[in-house]
């Protein structure tokens, strides 16, 4: 059975430790910031054994899996670089690809071959092994960014890796990955910190929790997820970020503007444009 | 037992039909646009009776609710009026309440005295009494807003009937509700049509179904609402929903500078103030 290294066991590193116990795929070794937490994610089944020495773990892994957020790639691959076997696979779960390179060719030179970036589209607004599930990448995007440094041997057990607890794995460009999740995870989350945000200021914020209808609790849930980790995210993609907030920002200003003139046909027609977007997107 | 007459019955008049039948709390009769269509609810258990003469309904019934669009309140009301009892006690279910209080005294001078207006908090993106539930209100928030003309036993009334079926209700001023529902319900659902319209016109839109993360499908779910029913409620709280608009677009476009300026400190503040806000909500 191969030995799996987890470093950063929070909520998509216990998940992966989860799904891979479960499934007897591995031998799952997690390291951590804080080594007491971590013995609880032990005694609950997320991962067989604590590891301290972080080298001498790296050394015994067939798969190292960085699971720290983006703020802490570089320093993680820091710490596991010394000790990395040429045959080890390396993988992350950093939702900006182009930032996460940059940090492996930091500490590399150039991206490792065996180094395969990864992002599974499963995260939610809570962090923390203790909401780890077993089935959470199940039937979810994972998108693996190779770059042309990158063995195909690699990415083809980084392919194996992912299916193997369930994920639907998909390739892209590291450019084309942030570009679109700019506008499909990281502008939504944007939307929903400033539209609670906004909400917070009002002098009748105190009013509004009693009336809080469906569309609001939707429209505000991923404001409740991690600033640090996001703000962190948004900067790492600032780029592609400030291009789909720009539209975003135009979308909302043509609203106002038919707003201000009554236009209700103006109106409508930047509904339907909505509506009909969102079923192209063809979610349930 | 009382008789209630539902003009309009959509998901929120099919849904109260179902509630009052299936705990024996009334003879539920229905009129609508389209009597063929409404001979299916009556199948389906929605409604006890499908009427096509509404004069005649309107002068049997004990309660007469207006379940028709804001976009059709005024027409609804210049039907009903007509042959409404002094003792007939006549609710709405619109979600802005001055439009509504502004329609009926249009049609009857001022604001009758056994109208009260309501505004339960209990719509989706879905619509139509195929999506009705018996359950719909139950536990779920139902605003209230008389004004000085309406009876003090009609607002008992009014009262009554939403607690039977498990509503919360609460009582506001017109213009106190209008002014928190732009924050709570209807810029949410600007929000939801400008973001999911946004991502519509990029060059990459059709990749982007598969990367969808849970933020944009919640970000967006309500832009599946119909545009014609939110146009126009758009359209009648125009002014609340300006001012809240303006705090939102402020509050991303302080995003924006961060982001811009590369401002790590601004933007995990401007998130947490968001993160904070949406706790504030108490939403599970």
């Amino acid at each position: 059975m191969p030995t799996v290294l987890i470093a950063g066991v929070g909520l998509i590193g216990g998940s992966l430790g989860l799904a891979l116990r479960q499934r007897g795929l591995a031998q799952v070794l997690g390291h951590g910031r804080d080594p007491q937490r971590l013995r609880l994610a032990a005694a609950q089944g997320v991962i067989d054994e604590v590891v301290d020495d972080l080298s001498g773990a790296v050394a015994r892994a067939d798969v190292v899996l960085l699971g720290v957020p983006i703020g802490s790639m570089r320093a993680a691959m820091d710490l596991v670089a010394p000790a990395l076997r040429a045959d080890t696979l390396l993988l992350d779960v950093g939702s900006t690809k182009c930032s996460v390179l940059a940090d492996a060719r930091a500490v590399w030179g150039e991206a490792p071959a065996n180094f395969v970036p990864a992002h599974p589209l499963a995260g939610s607004e809570r962090s923390g092994f203790e909401h780890a599930s077993a089935t959470l990448f199940e039937d979810r995007a994972v998108v693996l960014t190779p770059v042309p440094e990158t063995q195909p041997r690699a990415v083809e057990r980084a392919r194996e890796f992912w299916c193997a607890i369930g994920a639907r794995v998909q390739v892209m460009t590291p450019d084309a990955h942030d570009r679109a999740l700019a506008a499909t995870s990281h502008l939504p989350h944007l939307a929903a910190y400033a539209l609670a945000g906004s909400l917070g200021q009002r002098c009748d914020a105190a009013q509004l929790a009693a009336l809080a209808a469906g569309s609001l609790r939707d429209g505000t849930r991923v404001a409740l997820s991690d600033p640090a980790l996001w703000r962190d995210i948004a900067l790492a993609n600032a780029g592609p970020l400030r291009e789909a907030l720009a539209a975003y920002r135009a979308a909302l200003e043509q609203m106002d503007l038919a707003l201000t003139a009554a236009d209700g046909a103006a109106l409508e027609a930047q509904f339907r444009a909505g509506q009909a977007a969102r079923q192209a997107l063809r979610i349930p």
